[in-house]
């Protein structure tokens, strides 16, 4: 599969293009369109045709997208086909929120987001360290390096205060995480390759701002 | 202004545009064209045109956006013109994360975000209740309902475990609020014309799997 170089407000979008697609294939729909596709996502037809073709031609024009060929590709592109191990460093309450809500949400879904599975916590606080939270393991920080190389985790969920959280990152990122996603509030140096979203609760404010009366 | 009957995705890409808007006035432009704002938030054009369609003509064909005006519009349309008092329900680390995040955004931005204030926090823990978190005073939640008609406080964010976040959002629902984000992993149950946006680390981690390699 062609894998372009695709900006990252594209990206952001394709889980729900899967959420949606989902919906339609546990309904049993084999054939959805583009309209479809932008009603349930809130996009125009045109914006969602212009999305799903950076990837190659997955519809016919007339006809529209398979649904399960289209829900396929979608997990492949985000490679989210087979499992993708993920840490949480920090079981602050926010990291221990994060991963109590993960867990919640893989006992409430069928959509195939069941591919993110949380295997590790990481904290420097003793009476942390060697204990489970929600049945995942809880390691000393220390031990970052060794288990994320061992556990082949991908993704590391950064909730640490903000003091900490640069130096954590270089350590994931030694470690070979190549995704972040952050819940400090800062500015993460990383190297190319490296991916950092910071989970921006300012948007999702404003955005509810427009609901106030 | 005309207020339509928006979507929600569309509700939520306005602070993006506020966003590439703000930026823009920042470096002293006066037009920006759908184009640019597409560039900047990653839509096309002509969904940067349809969505900003929905509350009137802005914009002048083959001109563009002024910007000041947009910006203030975007601000009317957002209700972000005079201040929102916001809330935290739950001053656990992911309340106090939540409201340091804001605090410390507020010191950093000059995009017109800063409307939004975190006024009060609320817990039941004796510990916290009557301290204050990053200069935000914390009450007892028994003083929800007063604290919030008094302080005309519109958001709420809900971090309070999974099993007190219903009865808390009762109370808010009771005491004005008509905006809420919940942190909490269930759905919850409001009445029509209150809004709850549910903060979704799933969509986060799984866009995060595509940067994994």
């Amino acid at each position: 599969m062609r894998r372009p170089k695709v900006p990252d407000v594209v990206v952001r979008r394709l889980p729900l293009y899967l959420r949606a697609v989902g919906d339609f294939a546990s309904k049993d729909r084999e054939i959805i369109s583009s309209h479809e596709l932008g009603k349930s996502t809130g996009l125009t037809a045109a914006q969602v045709r212009k999305d799903l073709a950076l990837f190659g031609e997955f519809g016919k024009q007339g006809i529209g997208y398979n649904v399960k060929f289209l829900m396929n590709q979608l997990k492949d592109i985000l490679r989210l086909r087979d499992p993708v191990p993920v840490c949480i460093v920090g079981m602050g309450h926010l990291g221990q929120a994060v991963l109590r809500y993960n867990m919640a949400y893989h006992r409430s879904t069928s959509e195939g987001t069941e591919m993110l599975r949380i295997m590790a916590g990481f904290d420097v606080d003793p009476v942390k360290v060697d204990t489970t939270c929600a049945g995942v393991p809880i390691y000393h920080t220390d031990e970052l390096s060794r288990v994320i190389g061992e556990m082949g985790i991908k993704i590391a969920v950064v909730a640490v205060p903000a003091q900490r959280a640069q130096e954590v990152v270089d350590m994931c990122v030694k470690a070979g995480i190549t995704a972040i996603l952050n819940f400090a509030p800062i500015k993460l140096e990383t190297p190319a390759g490296v991916k950092v979203h910071t989970a921006d609760v300012t948007l999702e404010l404003q955005s509810l701002a427009f609901y106030t009366h």
